[in-house]
């Protein structure tokens, strides 16, 4: 039962590319493999169901992130895991969140998706960069719109050096350590 | 552990001051008496957090009433009840939001608050039909936008007539019945 009363906010971030979806995916089946009761709010899926008609500066932004993070409270506070993946490049609007969490008594896990720029950039898998580089996209994080890395992330995983496999593991690791997870066994 | 799995939708409609918040808040206590995890998502709070910047003509009603209702399934798809108490005046609205409950296995619970205007204007507790009436405010559900009643409402309270008590109970009711709520004692 203890499972059932300990909801909490999975908040992933990082710029396009930095492997939000491909690792919050996996992370997502593992919780719920665990026992878990977990809600991914996928920044496109929030985009089209909470935020239809906000744009990319920053006050849009600002708006959708906070949707994000007040569902996720909502899930936290009725004992699920609410996990985010948006860019939330803002780190002022990530520490509001992490405060509004702390004050519902919700633990609030940064999980910082870390890859340089020009390794995003040579990827590119959706060709965003080149677009925002030939000024074809306005606002675009990394680009022509900032993002502040977190100060002091609960993880850091760092997507051209570590596999999938070892970022679950690290972000599990983390919230056994933090009693969110119980230890697999 | 039946509880924690059975999540659904518990949509109050009716005009402003027909007890909605009224019947919503003690059931919403009652069914976490009874062990559930139940959020109410109330027509101003949701305004405030999901829906700041909507207006009350039909489209950003609609959106407002969708809005509310992708969160209230996202509760109940994680094992939780979502209560929402939004005037939700368009019955194509409310039924495209059951249609999308039933898609996701959930039940979707429609308590019609009925309540005659005559009724409600003689209260008006908040003073907005006067307001209304005398044009002062746009778009008023029953003075100057229409309210559709349910059709075939799972429950109805008249609340010209039924204490809060009897609301309550034919809600709890109608739940335990649909088998959603196991039977107290």
């Amino acid at each position: 039962m203890g499972l059932v009363n300990k909801g909490f906010v999975l908040w992933f971030t990082g710029m396009s590319g930095a492997g939000k979806s491909s690792l919050s995916v996996p992370v997502t089946e593992a919780l719920r493999e665990r026992g878990l009761r977990v809600e991914l709010l996928d920044g496109d899926e929030v985009r089209t169901h909470l935020s239809a008609g906000l744009g990319f500066g920053k006050a849009d932004r600002d708006t959708n992130v906070r949707r994000i993070g007040y569902v996720a409270r909502l899930l936290a506070r009725n004992g699920c895991v609410g996990v985010t993946a948006a860019i939330s490049p803002y780190r002022a609007i990530r520490e509001e969140q992490r405060r509004l969490a702390d004050e519902q008594g919700a633990a609030f896990v940064e999980v910082f998706m870390d890859c340089p720029l020009e390794v995003l950039e040579q990827r590119d898998v959706k060709g965003l960069y080149k677009k925002a580089r030939a000024g074809e996209i306005e606002n675009f994080t990394g680009i022509s719109d900032p993002y502040e890395p977190p100060e002091s992330p609960d993880v850091v995983v760092r997507s051209d050096k570590d596999t999938i496999d070892e970022g679950v593991e690290r972000v599990l690791g983390k919230l056994e350590e933090l009693e969110l997870l119980p230890r697999a066994g």
